[in-house]
């Protein structure tokens, strides 16, 4: 590369900046350093000035004023206000979407019920792109209930695209449940949800989608597309804050045959009778269990608000722009320094990060994170997963970030770290 | 009752705080009206101005500034760094307690490891006077085990006090487990675990104890009671805000034979290797699921301080110094208005709330809440709970709440609210 490229690489990224019409969204969020360049908002989006004034009235007025009159002031109505939200970003009508405790614990809830609603067929489907936890939570369900049904995972040639032929072809009338992340967490590769779900209920069986890669980042359209159940995480594009509470997605038509395998008192018909006997809630709210942490949960609320008026197609409409950005670089810039593409090359099947395949990888990213003031993740063995949010993502960031990764591998910057990896990053 | 009386009543009162060698903790808290008197503290405890400080510099600096630095940064070793805290207040030595989910989940964790741990015996053994919803989660583990399963429930002559000659002969070598909670939430009656554990033991059952309402209240020596398997709530005594996360504790070595039924990614061996298959963590922390709430996590563990200062010694000498007072003064001002006691009558028999009873008591609540600036909690048919917090709570509060509550019968104040429950109180 010679430098006159990487001058017109810059005023290319301006321009993208200056005909971007959600650049606007970028002031809605706190940038403490400018120079530093996040590009892991797919692990932890950036706090809203939103939610940060939020927290100060929850914690200080309603829990330290108001105490537990709180409770009849919204914190109750929580979940499914909140979960209503969501719902717009999601494609669903209201009163399908409750907010409450992790990903994993709402799938293992709504894996159990599906399992429920298709006895005698005892195969579920996922493939080996899914998030593990996803895997281990469908794992732990089958011993619970016996081993009596088979995990059959569909292959990937490549770790990062689908083998939709095997997948498709492994739902079949023996088939309960075919479960996947809409985009993957690793490739960010993006299902076609339609087709899947066609699938699935030809052969009869239910579908379950983990949005927790998508929702924030890709339109979704649970209704119209006749998703059966899902499930997401909040923490990531919707910005909600570390660990802020999960949502679970029951389609209305299946909501009075599902039942909670978790029984708890705010999924009973009448929490505050105090009966002996659980009676399931009518709808949704029977997924419910416990109290719900109403700091982190009001925090995500307060970030919702910027992602419901920016609209998922216009996020989504720069997020293609900026992945695609991404590639190019890759191509232009990346690829001569020994970097390949570890996500889909066509947009449509992408998400909303793009992984970075380098047999460095995980010391290019520590001195990312150490000297260059970027904040990718990695993922092993090699992948460097670059997370592009519509709503504050620049494109000169993304120019920079790929300058400064050029940097760290043409000076030999990696070379100061040690290949071997630290217990937790 | 004479005016006099109560003169003489409230010197008394003065003279009990005088002595009171905790009453320098109430500045700890945020107080913002010296008039409201709350007595809710076993519902949601009162905000510490260390929280407030703690979730300013937990979101604008932790999150806002570092991001997903945070992670790296003390959030990861949140859940067991603050179940080591807590576990100080619950006699538990490190590496038992990890802070996770809500109490119900936990509860349901719990119970599903321990009735696989003793296979082939079919009974549960509680009481009428736990909380519903842990009943309703031995009940939804019965039905998701094939009804395989009876849950015993022990009587209570009265609905204040166990039975517990018939709950002991309950325990028998059917028995795979016995769970009550520690302190029942109505009437605050304390069992002796020490005894229900040894007969638990001695049939060859699991003990597993819900210290929800007992913990930062009561002292509790879990290993040295032998104590099993106990879970437990952080937004009551431990005044960890609305809907902080719960804890577990599962004895150390039961950890490597118990199983959680949720296999999540960080109850996996190394969740950051992403394999595809379920290998669980040493120790307690399999039993932890998904990414925890972390904001309400940080909010509770700045709460736990004034706990761990003041020793839980000197909280319990307070908390039955505070409830005897009560039920002193209920039966010299309350009694002659149609008041009788809710609670044991024996301190040793006692936690740290008192319920009392009145035909009329909805609506007393009512008028309490709505005109009197108190705040106690009502729960059906008749309790109004009287909690207090010996961190916070002072003799002239106590003195002044049966004050406000002799008023509000006496001058027929709750006459003006309708008898009608609302949905949600």
């Amino acid at each position: 590369m010679d430098v006159s490229a990487f001058e017109t690489g810059l005023v290319f990224a301006r321009q993208l900046d200056a005909d971007d019409e959600l650049a606007g969204f970028r002031q809605a969020f706190v940038v403490a350093d400018p120079d530093l360049i996040y590009v892991d908002g797919n692990s932890l989006g950036r706090l809203t000035h939103r939610t940060a004034a939020r927290m100060r009235e929850a914690v200080e007025v309603e829990w330290g004023d108001g105490l537990i009159q709180g409770w009849n002031l919204g914190w109750f109505e929580a979940p499914a206000r909140v979960g209503d939200k969501i719902a717009r970003l999601i494609g669903a009508g209201p009163g399908q979407v409750l907010v409450a405790d992790s990903t994993s614990v709402n799938l293992f809830k709504l894996v159990m019920a599906a399992l429920a609603l298709r006895p005698g067929r005892e195969r579920i489907v996922s493939d080996v792109l899914n998030f593990p936890s996803d895997l281990y939570v469908l794992q732990g369900c089958i011993r619970l209930l016996g081993n009596r049904h088979h995990l059959h995972l569909a292959p990937s040639s490549d770790g990062v695209v689908a083998d939709l032929p095997a997948l498709l072809e492994a739902i079949d009338e023996r088939t309960a449940l075919v479960t996947l992340s809409h985009v993957t967490f690793k490739s960010g590769y993006l299902y076609d949800a339609v087709e899947v779900t066609e699938r699935a209920h030809q052969a009869g069986a239910l579908v379950l989608w983990d949005l927790s890669h998508s929702v924030g980042a890709v339109p979704i359209e649970l209704d119209r597309w006749g998703v059966d159940l899902a499930v997401g995480c909040t923490y990531k594009y919707l910005n909600g804050g570390p660990g802020s509470p999960a949502f679970l997605y029951v389609r209305q038509d299946l909501q009075e045959q599902a039942l909670s395998p978790i029984w708890g008192w705010l999924g009973q018909r009448a929490p505050f009778a105090f009966d002996l006997e659980y009676v399931p809630a009518p709808g949704v709210t029977r997924f419910w269990v416990g109290t719900p942490p109403i700091l982190s949960l009001l925090a995500m609320e307060a970030a919702l608000e910027p992602l419901l008026e920016a609209g998922m197609e216009r996020i989504r409409a720069k997020s293609v722009q900026l992945t695609s950005y991404v590639v190019d670089l890759v191509d232009g810039v990346l690829a001569p320094l020994g970097f390949s593409l570890g996500s889909p090359r066509e947009a449509a099947r992408r998400g909303s990060h793009v992984s970075i395949r380098h047999a460095e990888g995980y010391r290019i990213n520590r001195a990312l994170i150490q000297e260059m003031a970027v904040l990718p993740d990695f993922r092993e063995p090699d992948n460097i997963r670059l997370g592009l949010a519509p709503l504050y993502t620049s494109f000169a960031e993304v120019w920079e970030a790929v300058e400064r990764i050029r940097r760290v591998v043409e000076e030999g910057r990696y070379l100061r770290y040690p290949a071997e990896r630290q217990v937790v990053t």
